[in-house]
């Protein structure tokens, strides 16, 4: 049976990442998704509101697993049994890095195997820093870029501020 | 008639700003420099001091409008009639969010146009950050870079620290 | 009366070439499209033939020219009474060799200025040698990318081989 | 069974492309690697050639298979039954015709997946061009970058001259 | 005498940097490492602890100095004698910068030279972020990208924690 | 004595390469630039007037000598006593390429360092192929980017045509 985690922040998580899930889950018996604390990052929201938008908008996926991410990644899906990595490949930014985590974490587990995804065309400039931006001003706008759960959790959050 | 805007945080505006601002002017009717407030970036100037050495340094031209960004860009935009949105093409850097820019826009509002200057190639490599870093240390040093009234303006600043 | 240049070897023309044009032929109110003999790229249409398609795909189209650009693209604008060079930005290839040309186009001819518009993002991928290259094999699919007198003239042209 | 093609011209094949291939052998149940006749490039080995050196490279590889790519990329994976196709990351070069072949293809034939393997670090650099303008002086150095096979093809390739 | 500064904020150094600083040190009779304070980024370590790791790593290198950078650093290179300033060459990432600080540098003190060196490959990817964030949760990991020391300071730091 | 060798095609040299060659020539005892015979390029001026525009342009310059190059770079620069491999940092383009050889150059002959040198703000975008272009239409409109014999040459050479 083939495993494959896919990392990140995920806040939130958008139809760019979920077309990329949806790709690495038609390859691999089962995805897990494992959201990252990521304290440093100061996110809009908490692990578990992430989670739980994830968590619906994949309901009825049954080889998606949504986790949170504990520990060194590398560590975290060699326990949990899986072979590969999932990455979505930007156009750009933070190229550098993702080559840099890439060979680290071959380096700390030779085993695993990161394998980059292309999110589709209509996705390939959705990200989640812009949706937060018009968000801000106008959470009906985003319908393309975000599931319904996602937007209506944006509505609340700076409906709140 | 036809009217561009000119958006960005312009903590402070620099001769690289001033050129793609005068190369708009030529081609537009009017160009709107519209000041955000980016709190998030935490900004050396407020924006009422930004836009005062905007207007210090383009007084006399009488196309250029310098105004506060108020709400999303695209309906601020709108708004005011405008049927252009500048930006200054750097080399590298921030690419990637250039074009997640535009093209969210673009669905926010297809009647706009995004159009793309490249800055004279003296100002090639002039950026904010960079003036800013100097400045702390000399700001006699910056005079290539930005206009007087931002040289008295960091010099002031960095002296009262 | 505005003018601008949209200048290339449109071997040949595809949608993304024709989004841009038509994102200029907004804004200015006429644009000249005018096509390079590129001998050096050894093209796959002649000049005419790139011509007529081009003609076809913006019949209708009254703002709109379809010329050969003849000697130096600064002084053929010029000539022209155009002020405004008209540039597609292409996501990252050959982008150095865009700033190289706009700063040498500069110089050449100050009054001359280049804007770069962003295709649309369904054509942000599209490109003239990867439509070839489908062709070669079918050129009933292609038809995203290219209009339908461009796709006939694949056909023919490959069916002769 | 899961099946994966990995295309390309190898010109001659490199440790780099060989590692690419070992990783991908790894995660699926069958890999072929299509050797693309690309006449348009002007190879410095013929097909069969090509073929060959990859099938003593990878001999005792019992899920890699080395063939001739015949007609169009997604055509040809889809009769030998894949669902894969395999490209390896470079750092930058050619970056943005990846982006236009993976859309194309994802788009003439949306049930394959294009997936990215990052090479090993020590062979981040290796490219058939480099090691063919040493082999030109020096066969004995490209001992790192090419299998026994393919240097002993390149000396006699290059003595002959 | 010819004297060179390769500056940085080294928070912590890595196997990558003092490559870069041996390298150096093979072409210039006296080579200064000068440790920015840096208070903006936030530093893990202080400038003594940061210091006091490369003096541990050079023991024994007889040109090679480890001071504290005061002031602009043109003017710093210039007091301490430099003629010129030595810059890792990263892959990709903050490359724009890369450009805009050496352009700056120049105007400010046209007598320093910028030269920029490549590391080893297999320090190529290496990056203080990430070795940060490896050692957070596994100190005895990261022995191929930083010294002894570094380990054993980035373990007290997060037993600590 | 410190040499560095400075290799390239120059078909032909501008002002660009002279200075980056002259920045080298600050740092180094003696410089060679030797002249890439290129064949594959299928250069505009022969090896030999390549070195006579480059001799004319440099004459008085005591430490640099004008070299055909010969074989693998890295045997004649050792061959020739230097140290040190010289290049001209561009912007992008490239850049794989010039990763892909300094590594390749360090493992054939790892006591040969490779450094990069950022020419002068005014010729950032100056390029050969440019250079080319613009003077067949009209030489003397690149006096700014190459010295008074390459444009007599250019000039020579285009009016025979």
């Amino acid at each position: 049976m083939s495993m494959a985690v896919y990392a990140g922040t995920f806040d939130p998580v958008t139809y760019g990442h979920l077309d990329v899930l949806h790709r690495a889950a038609k390859i691999f018996d089962t995805v897990i998704i494992a959201v990252a604390p990521n304290t440093g990052k100061n996110p809009m929201f908490t692990v578990e509101e992430r989670m739980d938008m994830i968590r619906e908008a994949c309901a009825g996926d049954k080889n998606i697993l949504v986790e949170t991410l504990d520990g060194l990644l590398v560590d975290y899906a060699k326990a949990r049994g899986a072979t590969v990595l999932i990455r979505g490949l930007r156009v750009i930014s933070d190229f550098e890095y993702e080559f840099q985590m890439t060979q680290m974490n071959r380096e700390l587990q030779p085993s695993l195997e990161t394998l980059f995804f292309m999110p589709s065309q209509k996705y390939a400039f959705t990200s989640s820093t812009i949706v937060k931006q018009v968000a801000r001003y106008d959470t009906d706008r985003i319908a393309n870029h975000v599931p319904p759960c996602v937007a209506a959790a944006l509505k609340k959050r700076f409906s709140l501020r």
